[in-house]
């Protein structure tokens, strides 16, 4: 297999964005990760999408979106592992460069959400539990993730403020990233007191519902050194594993076993330990979400996520600063697009282009989304080329 | 690349299967595909799936069926590209087994269409067209297939007796098919009596709404020769290509560009011929598609796929059967199981285990599964190992 690397990366301010459709936006971040690659077209194409059938009525969308992209008639594929559909493009992307099938391969995500109302957009994302034995029975995320948070706080005496902590860093984080969908600093007060959605979660603990879409562009390393005008971004590992999409079939609440062994395959493929990563993206869907897989990841022993947060480990200048693009808490949750962007933060901190988002001395970055309540993991090992 | 064989295959009777849910009928196809492997585990998987959200309010299907099929953990994806889902599947578990990625792979596909009413399949099955343009003006597939029918009528002479000749034939065939939806014989009269869908096209020139799975297992050739109990077969070119999936915007309605391109990569890869083919399943769901796409394979000159049907050159014993299995006609057309099932077709021609449906002396055969009125195809060529 050949080696590959990230040449090109694409996004947009992510948001509420009713005057732009699916297509509008998907093409804006392609645009921008093409001229940021400097290549003049592509070879293959994969878009991580959700559900474009039930939040805008279109399938289809490899076809669709490589036409207009002008880049019609080459191979494109829509893949799809619910919130991890984005990592999922990532990976077959990788594949594909890897093997050597094709050479300049874009890795895309993209999710308009706002086009249905709050129940459409609740229910559409119930699908990535399990309908028959989940959603059938009233369960929707906030309450499957409020379970998840109610047996850590039990089994490791996580706190509430603990939980509060990782959305004020993740806003503190956001705040400096223009293309954040809630760039505001909030306190831990603030999250304690907002709205309650299911007990122990509050609305602030939330990532919030998100139109977007983020690209990226790969080629195999020997290309990339000549053809790329920044430093290119090599990917060093990939791990992705499934797990039971129900909950109650999981032995244990506190851990998401199919996050565990997609880290193991990707730090094995890439001959580093959870101590040689600098800075990673980690999938914050709810805020226990962040401690739980910060754990997984092997950045902490089990059960020590949340004081971690709470003790500024897991800041910009901390031992591993996780989330510095903000994270799905601000940055905006647009299911299919979150793997692809994740990405993204990583391949700007590891060229040093983080502005004030920027972690020092970055060398090793990792990446975690996440389907479902864990349902299904990706995870990618990045590495800055000088 | 390695050289990649396949060395199982399942499915099980298609139709109204109300009495089982998604999760089951894919598992009973993938369980027949394991055994037939000789096999008893697997390590990866594809799932093609058109609209898992739209047809049962359920996403997330790679974890959620590796788990029912008992190979929890594993890694597990969903593809899509409307009816070609389900050679999406194959094209990338080939990828995957070829790349040395992975050993064992399987490539299944899956729809469960009868769990709405005929109004909620046509919906959900017009998201493969182009929502913006063609659906919002009240097109849906029936319509674009007639306008694709017209033209060719117009352009080549094509008439309606040799439109309802593709019918009769694939009804023929799929009457020996243990697992087609309808096994009935029919006639010309009986075809151009039907009821009016869309002019010229009626309603047994349409493929039906079906229930259905289908699951292969491929690996790579050596390790195929150790453990098959039955002769391997072998992958020998893959060919993917899309177009825009609004038919407006293509200059050409008579001919599936998609088709043609994705046809002249898998024959490349192969190193055949059109005419060394001897056995082929194509995307027949409407009468015109296959005598289009008859002729977009190379099996006959641009114009002639009608007099060709009309002539008896697509019959088993023919110059090149076309749909032995029935095709999508007559066995159904569970969209994102399609794609395999064609394969599973030739596997077992090649195998020569396709009882009364038998093509003598076949080496080599061919799949076109094909999304939407064309925006996706993709193309396989394989051959039977002795």
């Amino acid at each position: 297999m050949r080696d590959v690397a990230i040449i090109g990366v694409g996004m947009m301010k992510w948001g509420e964005l009713w005057k732009k459709s699916l297509r509008d936006i998907f093409v804006e971040a392609a645009i921008n990760a093409i001229d940021d690659a400097n290549v003049d077209k592509i070879d293959s194409m994969y878009i991580g999408c959700m559900s474009g059938g039930l939040f805008v009525g279109q399938e289809h969308l490899g076809s669709m979106l490589a036409d207009y992209l002008g880049q019609k008639n080459i191979p494109a594929a829509r893949v799809e592992s619910a919130c991890a559909s984005g990592g999922l493009a990532v990976k077959l992307a990788y594949l594909e460069v890897a093997s050597g099938m094709s050479n300049i391969v874009l890795a895309g995500g993209v999710e308009k959400m706002t086009d249905v109302d709050g129940a459409g957009a609740t229910a559409a994302l119930a699908t990535a539990a399990d309908q028959e034995y989940e959603v059938y029975n009233g369960a929707t995320f906030p309450g499957l993730y409020a379970m998840i948070a109610r047996a850590h706080m039990d089994k490791y005496k996580t706190t509430r403020e603990q939980l509060a902590k990782v959305a004020v860093k993740n806003h503190k984080n956001g705040f400096n990233n223009p293309n954040a969908q809630f760039r505001m600093n909030i306190t831990v007060d603030d999250v304690v007191n907002s709205v309650m959605v299911a007990s122990p979660l509050r609305i602030l603990d939330c990532s919030p519902i998100t139109d977007g879409a983020a690209a990226l562009i790969m080629c195999d390393l020997e290309t990339a050194k000549k053809i790329s005008k920044k430093a290119p971004v090599r990917i060093l590992g990939v791990g992705h594993a499934t797990d039971s999409i129900a909950l109650h079939s999981r032995k244990d609440f506190t851990t998401i076993n199919s996050t565990v062994i997609a880290a193991q395959k990707a730090y094995k493929m890439a001959g580093v330990k959870p101590g040689d990563v600098n800075v990673a993206e980690v999938h914050d869907c709810f805020t226990i979400a962040e401690v739980v897989v910060s754990e997984d990841l092997g950045f902490f022993d089990k059960g020590e996520g949340g004081c971690a947060v709470a003790e500024g480990r897991t800041e910009i200048g901390g031992q591993i600063p996780i989330n510095p693009s903000g994270g799905l808490k601000s940055k905006g949750h647009p299911v299919g697009a979150t793997g692809v962007a994740q990405v993204i933060e990583i391949v700007e901190q590891l060229r040093g282009n983080a502005g004030k988002r920027q972690v020092e001395n970055t060398k090793i970055g990792l990446t975690q989304n996440m389907g479902g309540s864990g349902g299904s993991s990706i995870v990618h090992i990045l590495k800055g080329e000088s």
